[in-house]
């Protein structure tokens, strides 16, 4: 029962053509998701503004495709993560006007508003290896509108190239840390800036890195303040985190 | 070598009582950290206003008071985190004006701003339990000086008490979702609200709930947009970070 | 907003006292616990018949008190789990009528249903260590209104003592499996019967057993069919479970 | 010896053809099988009513469709789970009638008794990627003769797309709750019925999901009434346990 | 129903007194325990000669003593295993004639036979801190009734200590080689003698050793023929294994 | 220096052709691999009788096939253990009359004593999938010129089929006891014999079975006496350990 | 802001065509990496003379030929680890003057310092699977210009073929331990020598050998003196490690 | 057999009281420890000059007394790890002349070298929470007679405190790095220097840093070159193998 059938019902027992108890019991009954819990929903999709993303990993092209073409009916532009080569070519058949991210394994189709001028995200990455992982977060943020400053390849095992950056570092409103092996880059930039550090570990590594486990549990053990973590290899999760703790900076 | 050093020098290189060469040796040689790298330090303390705070366990309480009296003297107050009794005891005897919240271990001492008036942190627990990591958490957003809204005992076993609080929910700039046993609390809030959610997975729970791995593992694992996640009891970290998420928020 | 505050806003906008907008209005933004929401949990707690549950772990013995003593004027009985001896002599001072049930670290207060007569769960056990996980399962059987079997001390490395019993688990409706070590119980019981086995790992155990781990992994890996399991140690979920398959049972 | 020797062997001893001495002997060194054990086997197989079901993966095609015939011979019908699309082809070439459930990986050959006028099972899907788990499940419960009613795709990261289904839910029977991730579905419908709920944790996911476990941890450690788990990807066993549950309900 | 009660009855069908179907229904409901089961047990017990022993961890000294008089009772000897001190005294207060093996925590009451004269167990530790379990192997399998050398003190850090030992190892029929930290023991012994060796890891250790974990994977790693592995610190059962494989050896 | 050298060594002392001082320096010098520990590997070799085996996992066609042609050369024969198809036509082409024990993924070439007539070893194995690991170990057994009883398919799920063998279980010497999922049948098994139980985890299952890690952890819990346990699937293992067992039990 | 940059200033602050404070506010506000820390790596780069290394896993051939280009170019030689038969020979093709190991997957392009006279490394390695990484180690030393001599396949299981090698083992400056398995290796290698040992576990090995998990931990817990570990199959790092430690040795 | 033996045997030969053979079956009967492996123990102790340290974890103060008493006797000095204060202040009570080496657990007894002027260990520590472990590894650098600086408390959370220590962390010739939470000091140390680094994780930390295994793990990941590990909070066995590094660099 939406609003307008609410409105229709309370419209009748104005109108007497319902009486009290009667109205009472199809309220009662009304199924509380068409009444408020669509609200939520409803009230979630105004105000967050973050479009539903579609996660490839594990769907056939055609699935992705089909699901593109629902989504940008309903919502004019469509994310996709973890997009294997078919997929990606599949989806710029079918909308070449279609990016393909390769380096990140997303695709974006449709109109994304440009990042706008507040503060940034810097994306902070260890090493070479990592860059995928670092680039699904980046783009996340800059799709959700948000902008990045790219920060690569400066792994703490040379403190050094870390420490050239920090003046970008400090002018950072938040800043992803993406590292696989020893993770100890998360710690490393908490430690000099005083913004939030959302740490992700890559499963970059071998011998007992354990896919990742290695960096995710020394990031999570970091003695840095203002340090979070997500999942390994997360870095869209990262970007959303990011966006939404920019987004509230950028509003107020 | 410190400013005022470095200073003296280059006027006596403009006097010429030092020759270029001289000057260049000196520069170079003169340990960073006292020509830059100290910045950092100062830098970040006048930035931050974090003030530094005392990690309780494992110390005796005669080493946790001297460390206070330290911090009093050089910052003019100071706060203990895992304090033990005897240390919340031996404290108190010093500086009978400490605050002593036993329900977090924490101690406080000296003045602190009172909260602004900006967005608040809503703290979201599951059960009684998980109180004492709830409240560290709480407190630590309070004593640096952000608003925190408490709704505690809201386990999802009973989804409808955490729905009965999505208004004061929405209006939060940050949550923290602290919970043991198996973490879904941290899901199901991320799924409501569209600002960040901050997850701390906490040691209680008993059988496989390994001190707190089964709801650090779901925690990291949640599929709602916005969720990243601290170590394992650490209320204070969590603390620390929403107060960096929302202070980005104030200011700007 | 309760039922009948909006029977009272119906009969306003019937009444003509309050337009359809404004009624509107109201409903919309009704916290949905009260019109709905709280009927979730009105309609749980008059299907279920089963009452609240205090997990007596890490609760002083003046809190346990004072929750039964909240229990009782509600509910008109209470159960605490997990009680410690200090428990149990707090509980049993304020309310001299309590039992106190050592072996399985129960306690109960107040008027409980007789098992009534339908089928009954078999609580099997392997071995005398498994005893106090054994008496909780049975025991939350018995107090929620279910009959219960006992038969302990059946572990399979002397497989003959558990075939004696088949014709005692052939008639139950319903069997749990409570072992340490190495689990093979579970297995074993559940390719003699066809009814429901639930799997109880125990903490019993030395080496790697991993407290419990071993058992449970075992119990999770069984290939015989319809065996569930719950946490380590944990008879209490185990009994509910039972309890609400056979509630099941007679009901129909 | 089966029944019908033992009859001859006692005619022969009232007929005094072997004396008791010589009986007692041929007694205790009977195996046991025949005499009882056999028994147990024949009525299991009379009450159980659950056909033999062939576990797929890790046999070729040609083993597969031999089984499935001797299977058919003595039992007029048979079930592969885990099929390969290999096994699936070479089963349909050889039996034209078989139901290929791709989806599922499941193949049923055979006539099937339509799932009876009972309480039906509820089987509960968190993400499109539980989907096949889920259908093993669901598919299981009515092969063996049990209605299932199929609410898929309400994670609880959207709480209130599960909370619609609510009245679906409350009439169940049983539900079984599949999920991958972080598991909270389990959870949150463990909450929500009176029924009793078994969990499926599925391999659904990346990072430290650990190939399911994560949400195999947070489903044993569920603060919620009722539930109890199955291994990893065990749609079938949660469909076998299902089943038996329901058939409680019926029959008695 | 036992062996004379199976003879009374095939008596009455002889006589007549009972006629055959009778007879037949008697037999087949008999609880198998009686007419065949039991005899294995029975069976059991002659053949194994291997007393009942209790596990004393987690038993009081009261329930201790209790079981010992049962079994003194019954089988004139009795054998505790893990036997605190506590344990210790209550039984030696009850049983002066008890020997406590307070190295071992082992307690033996009444009368063992002696060690045969055949082939004997080469209990082998590496370190001082192995002793414990070392000499619950030794004594397990003399109480049993086979010979024991013990060479104690032999790790592989100084393999020449071993080396020296190199004649009695070969002479011995069975090796059991106990070892904590990374328990290259059992390779280095297992590649020296031809005979079984039982790999007994122990807790012994610090830092990753893992309470035994690390000695244990170590131990089933080892690339010696001829060794096999009882659980952490489980110096008895390993004495049970050395005793039935000596005692193979001997009757022969 | 070997023996034949020590002896011209001391012949020159006896000849006074070297001094005394000179004949210790250089037995002291020896490499004592030559005077002493080579000897250590003859005697092995003598005693044993157990050929080198030949380890395929890993190594290339062409590598097994120069190994066995110089094993035949020296050795008389050679087995090859964890075969792939590759190898064993690469090794039937080179040598024709080698058996390929495809089932086993073993190669045996050139001459094998035909097993003896004491006691045989009984290989149990749980369900199919098992098939390969246990005929590992039988074959291995029976290589080495022990006898074998092989009991297949007798998982405890269906503990009758498992008692239905009891007879010919009582009659081994040793029991190799293999099974994958929770690995119970070591535990009902070495319940039932009084000889030696060898468990073989394997890596059967799915889910948490951890690729056999869950069957190995109830084996080393077992509680049933004289179960001992070597690595997953390591059937070869098991085997080489049940030939020593029972050599000790035939030649004494 | 290098040296040269830093002397013009000096120079104008000298000739006064800059101020004093000027300068200071150049020097302070000149990123630190120009003045101080890119010393540090020049620096490094003049002391160690460890050329940089390419890890060659998860690279294209075409991206490392790039790099060995750039890497040639600017310090006359290359070094690829973890190279892929790809990889080796797509640099081959381009520089044919690379050398390619192919059993140790290096490669290495320009000129090499031939090892000089000072004491060299044992890298001793327990069997034939070993291989790989402990010519990855030993050829890691050469190529750095330090002394090797290689101990291969002297597994502790066959203790007596270690033994024989001791002489050299006792002339080493530094030994590299290189096993798999059980690991044992590094123990009795640490206890005959008293130089440091540099344990490499490696990933051979099956069952529980959990991918060299086993391995390292043993490795971890040697009780052996001087005894340190490096990541599972790092046989470069521990290459790195002994030259380091040997350079030390031989330039003072 | 020990050398006089041999000499006399020989002589007895050159005289012809012994003759060949009789003295060839002599020596090949000869305990090797006797003739050569005890040389090897002579041999070790001449030349690696680090007394027998005594590990005082789980041992009583009688015990260790008397230990200590025996390695005076023998060595002329004594030293034990991990000594409790019982045991200090029996040994103390015992040895007035004890050193009691509080914070390190540490106790030394008679003459030590005093550190030679070679090249230095830098001891580096992360938190006031690593001081014993720390102190550990000092102590036994310094008893075993080589330099120690201590760099206490300069975590990577603050690097620039770490970096205004890089002069003396460039003149060490071995820098242990000990930390505990998530251990990347080990690696930027590791980047910093270009002499070997000796990591110690320790069990510092709270959550899942799992008593050390997340710094361990993080340490072993270490993308710096030059680091290998020791086991957690092995402070004496960082110190034993840094000794080792520096004594071969001072001697050559």
């Amino acid at each position: 029962m939406n609003r307008e059938q609410i409105r229709v019902l309370l419209q009748d027992v104005a109108d007497q053509t319902c009486d009290v108890d009667q109205a009472l019991g199809l309220l009662r009954d009304m199924p509380f998701e068409d009444a408020t819990v669509a609200l939520i929903d409803h009230h979630r999709a105004l105000r967050t503004g973050i479009p539903e993303i579609i996660y490839g990993a594990g769907k056939t092209p055609e699935q992705i495709v089909m699901i593109v073409e629902r989504m940008l009916a309903s919502a004019g532009h469509a994310i996709v993560t973890r997009a294997s080569r078919g997929a990606a070519e599949a989806v710029q058949q079918r909308f070449p006007q279609a990016h393909d991210y390769a380096v990140a394994h997303m695709l974006a189709v449709g109109e994304f508003p440009p990042p706008g001028p507040g503060p940034f995200v810097a994306v902070v990455s260890a090493g070479t290896s990592d860059l995928g992982v670092a680039e699904e977060a980046a783009l996340t943020v800059e799709l959700l509108g948000t902008r990045v400053e790219r920060i690569y390849d400066v792994g703490v095992a040379g403190v050094h190239r870390l420490l050239e950056q920090r003046q970008r570092l400090w002018q950072a409103g938040c800043v992803i840390a993406v590292a696989g092996m020893e993770g100890a880059l998360a710690t490393v930039v908490g430690g000099l800036v005083d913004c939030p550090t959302l740490a992700v570990p890559t499963s970059v590594g071998y011998g007992v890195s354990l896919n990742g486990l290695a960096a995710l549990l020394s990031m999570l053990n970091s003695c840095a303040p203002g340090v979070s973590v997500v999942n390994i290899d997360n870095g869209f999760g990262a970007g959303v985190c990011a966006h939404m703790i920019l987004r509230g900076n950028r509003c107020v």
